[in-house]
């Protein structure tokens, strides 16, 4: 199973991600993977991001340089631990382009979907936890997390208007609507350890009915 | 005018580019220009594909770098100075993605095309000038050129097989085939002057066309 997460800033993707993972590891082989990391290359294109944060480079070359980082893991890492019959748990896939660089900075959703089909060849989530949280408590966790936070790399996106991520936060869920059964809203308000027990419920049913209920 | 050059390894691109754009900036305003340098992004884009040389980064993924380096210099470079009255000539552009991805690495044209029309935003070449050349010939100059050749940039080419070179060839005079308006095919097999004269004849009846022919 492909399970991805995702979510605005400060949502908790990084720290519940780990968590899931931690748990879900003692039961079934998993990997935890994120973007735009995940391969070296990945690697190189999160700092590329970064150093031209001011002034940042095009949304498009943003979108190109994010999915060229996608391409290379879903051939470097997703693909072969799928085909070797591990899981994947990646932090930020394809919504991740929808929401940011099509729904915060407006580009046309034919570019963002053709950039998306490019890189994935059609490699899609079969379940996507999507953390939900105001901008502003989203913000303000970041704040408040430092140096910590600066390490996930997609900080750069915290000096950017509140605007910006309430039509990023708009865009999501306007994906949690489009595929209901793809995509499930968690409220990343609450407590660590609740939206925790809610996730781990909502993958563990949802294996339960990859491995007893489908087709062989 | 918006024109630029193509051809495979030791064509003479860049001493050709250069020779060309210094006898035009004398008559016109110019601005010479290249994939994948041509931007401060562009330089990295380029720093990471030579880094990655060994082993290449997927052919989808040098294809979207490749594409978000392009992006970023139709919108930083190339768009400004059009906009601006000035004449660009360009070393590099789409035409390489299409041969060297979509030819030599064998990427569907689709794939190729959907990366072109994302980054260049629908901005063709005026003129095309092709400097073909065999494969052999190009690989023999480029290797005794040494540290100089190693500047360009594409020089990790040079390492792989024959067979992908004539596939390069192979797309380079598709090109011209099916767009014979745009693409002419110069032999740059000859002396560098002969060929300098030819380019410079081709450009400049090319802009007469274009100052005195074309509707206002």
């Amino acid at each position: 199973m492909f399970v991805t997460l995702e979510g605005p800033e400060g949502s908790g993707k990084t720290s519940q991600g780990e968590a899931l993972a931690a748990t879900l590891s003692k039961r079934i082989p998993l990997v935890l993977t994120r973007e735009p990391g995940g391969t070296e290359f990945g690697e190189r294109v999160r700092d590329t991001l970064l150093s031209f944060g001011a002034p940042p480079l095009d949304p498009l070359t943003q979108l190109l340089l994010l999915s060229a980082a996608r391409a290379q893991h879903v051939r470097e890492v997703l693909r072969p631990a799928l085909a070797d019959q591990r899981n994947v748990l990646c932090i930020r896939y394809s919504d991740s382009s929808r929401a940011y660089q099509g729904g915060g900075d407006g580009l046309p959703e034919a570019s963002v979907e053709a950039a998306i089909a490019i890189a994935t060849d059609g490699l899609e989530p079969d379940l996507t936890i999507l953390l939900d949280l105001d901008p502003i408590e989203g913000l303000r966790r970041r704040a408040s997390a430092g140096t910590e936070g600066a390490q996930e790399g997609w900080n750069r996106f915290d000096a950017r208007e509140l605007a910006f991520h309430e039509r990023v936060r708009t865009a999501y869920l306007q994906l949690a609507r489009k595929w209901p059964e793809r995509v499930v809203t968690v409220n990343a308000a609450r407590p660590f350890d609740i939206v925790r027990a809610e996730i781990l419920e909502i993958v563990l049913s949802r294996l339960a009915v990859d491995t007893t209920g489908g087709t062989p």
